[in-house]
């Protein structure tokens, strides 16, 4: 086995490692059981309190209340971009939405298939380098919700502080859920792809305020009801029994390494060498205003497409591992999600300045 | 590790072996990239390989002809309930259904969400015993598609051959698929959801005809057409990256194992051994008509609850798990899908008789 590389993978991303060794022993043999986790029935007790557990560590670590429940869904976080709307928002009422990037954009697209969108704020004429203040839009007041993007992955920004509103939020936090506390109860409803901060891809995360779950007309298919999941407990069909495990593994790992307190301190560390090393060099240029930096995604272009090549290569020899930037976004990014250890950041910011001494 | 215990749940289900060794390996190590399978990005040439790899193997061991696309999606068999009549069926549109058993009853449930559902065989009144003959049934010309169901995991029914129709067949083959051939240009679109004869719980596979990927109107969110899955070889989102690329895993050891021919060699041999003991025996009644028998589930009674306890308390003491019966059905049930080995049957059947010759 070679030395571990650095991932820089946007996600599907890294892992903490104790997860993979976990993991690697249960597929083989599942807590003595003669069977693999993946060979086992999705209504045995067996994983019953595998789903469990992961709900529960989820709860306890980003503080959700108990008028909220937790869903493990498939589909992916593209999936709610319609869910969402298809349960919450009629023909004939409105929903706001904060375009901070690739994916608001898709969300806004789907939304407008089943009501009146208002889009209240949005970067897009300038290529999305920053986030609003809350003070720089006004949502219509009559909005069932707000709905932003807590983190942008291609573009590198994220909300500093969650937007404040009247309006019941809605967010997508794909790419930074339990890298900092948030309170839930702004929310009406908050997502995530697993394969970023919670787990391998296969499995999205829905906390949903429990009045919600009934909004749904009769015209959705069962399937598409967030009350169908709630009402069996994330067992109506089989889910991604492996991801959902996987899941409860990294709660596990984030419980022990100290909670979403600590992630926080850790992501704004790790982050902060790397904006270091931009702002004191004259080669890279960071794409986020400084105002919105994300603490997951650190996005930088550096001055010709050759010299990016260049950069991209020789960090790829020396074994950092997926920074080239989304295709839309162009340039570079380092995804630096809670597995991420400091170290590999540090090995990063060290090759970053002597790639910029020999090209300055 | 205790010895292998004998796995007849319904799904999630047994898997072979040395897919689960090579799994257990790449999680830790993949292709000694020093990353783990579920760590690199579903946009890496690595994964990009696995899924045509997947796919390629797929193809060549049920014969899908050059103009069917092969998609990975998420969302379980359960999702193509209503994506089926969401794309191909208009509300003055007509789509006929058999009804033989759980699976279908949920099917028609969400087609007629979408246009007119006609149900030209039904054994709903009977219990879900048997499957019809061709000629029990008229589906109206007019129908877009006919839909069945070619294996019933609940009720242990299986279609001997597939219905004959001048329609547009469109068949559920969760828990059979690559039990057997199958002419593939007979259909519309064939799915299956992995977790039975294909991998784990995670993806599911649909076959579909490419004329048919223009069907779906423009009020269809993204996620949900065929269409945009196909165009974007099932990558437009993030897939399940770690099913998907065990299913490929399963597909090599398919073909080393000689094939779907041999698999229904194998299925035969296997739940015959079974439906003999059942037919030889007073204690155990089959829930299935003889002629439409299942080789992947073999369902059947004892004559009182306090025997079908005792049977199963016992059979669980000695190693056999997951025989308890669908909660629907009742009963026992034993699922032995592809990768069931036969000494794990006899095994059972032996242990079947001295149930029976100690207890009839």
């Amino acid at each position: 086995m070679p030395a571990k590389v650095s991932n820089f993978y946007a996600g599907p991303a890294i892992l903490p490692e104790p997860v993979l060794q976990q993991a690697a022993r249960d597929l083989l043999n599942f807590q003595n059981l003669g069977m693999s986790l993946i060979e086992i029935s999705h209504r045995s007790k067996e994983f019953t309190a595998v789903i469990e557990e992961a709900e529960a560590l989820l709860r306890e670590l980003l503080g959700v209340p108990q008028n909220y429940r937790v869903l493990f869904l498939q589909g992916g976080a593209s999936s709610q971009f319609f869910m969402i709307p298809m349960n919450l928002l009629r023909k004939d009422q409105l929903a706001s939405y904060l375009n901070t990037g690739v994916w608001s954009n898709k969300a806004i697209k789907e939304a407008r298939l089943f009501g009146q969108v208002a889009v209240p704020w949005s970067d897009e004429a300038n290529g999305f380098v920053r986030v609003p203040k809350d003070s720089e839009y006004t949502a219509d007041p009559k909005s069932e919700y707000l709905y932003f993007v807590s983190n942008n992955t291609v573009f590198g920004t994220q909300f500093p502080v969650m937007p404040q509103s009247d309006l019941m939020l809605v967010a997508d936090m794909s790419s930074d859920i339990l890298s900092r506390p948030v309170d839930v109860s702004k929310f009406g409803i908050i997502y995530a792809g697993a394969q970023k901060n919670i787990g391998p891809a296969g499995v999205t995360v829905v906390i949903i305020r429990e009045d919600l779950l009934d909004r749904a007309s009769d015209s959705v298919p069962t399937m598409l009801k967030y009350k169908t999941h709630a009402d069996n407990d994330s067992l109506f069909n089989t889910p991604c029994t492996f991801a959902v495990y996987c899941v409860g593994l990294v709660m596990r790992w984030l419980k022990e390494q100290g909670g979403v307190t600590e992630m926080e301190r850790r992501s704004k560390k790790r982050s902060g060498i790397l904006y270091e090393v931009i702002d004191s060099t004259d080669l890279y240029q960071g794409h986020a205003a400084k105002d919105s930096r994300s603490t997951m995604n650190v996005t930088f272009h550096l001055p010709s497409k050759e010299l990016e090549e260049a950069f991209l290569r020789e960090a790829t020899a020396q074994g950092f591992v997926g920074l080239k930037g989304h295709r839309i976004a162009g340039g570079c990014r380092a995804s630096i999600y809670n597995a991420f250890p400091l170290e590999g950041v540090e090995k990063l910011a060290d090759f970053m300045r002597a790639f910029a001494k020999k090209h300055g």
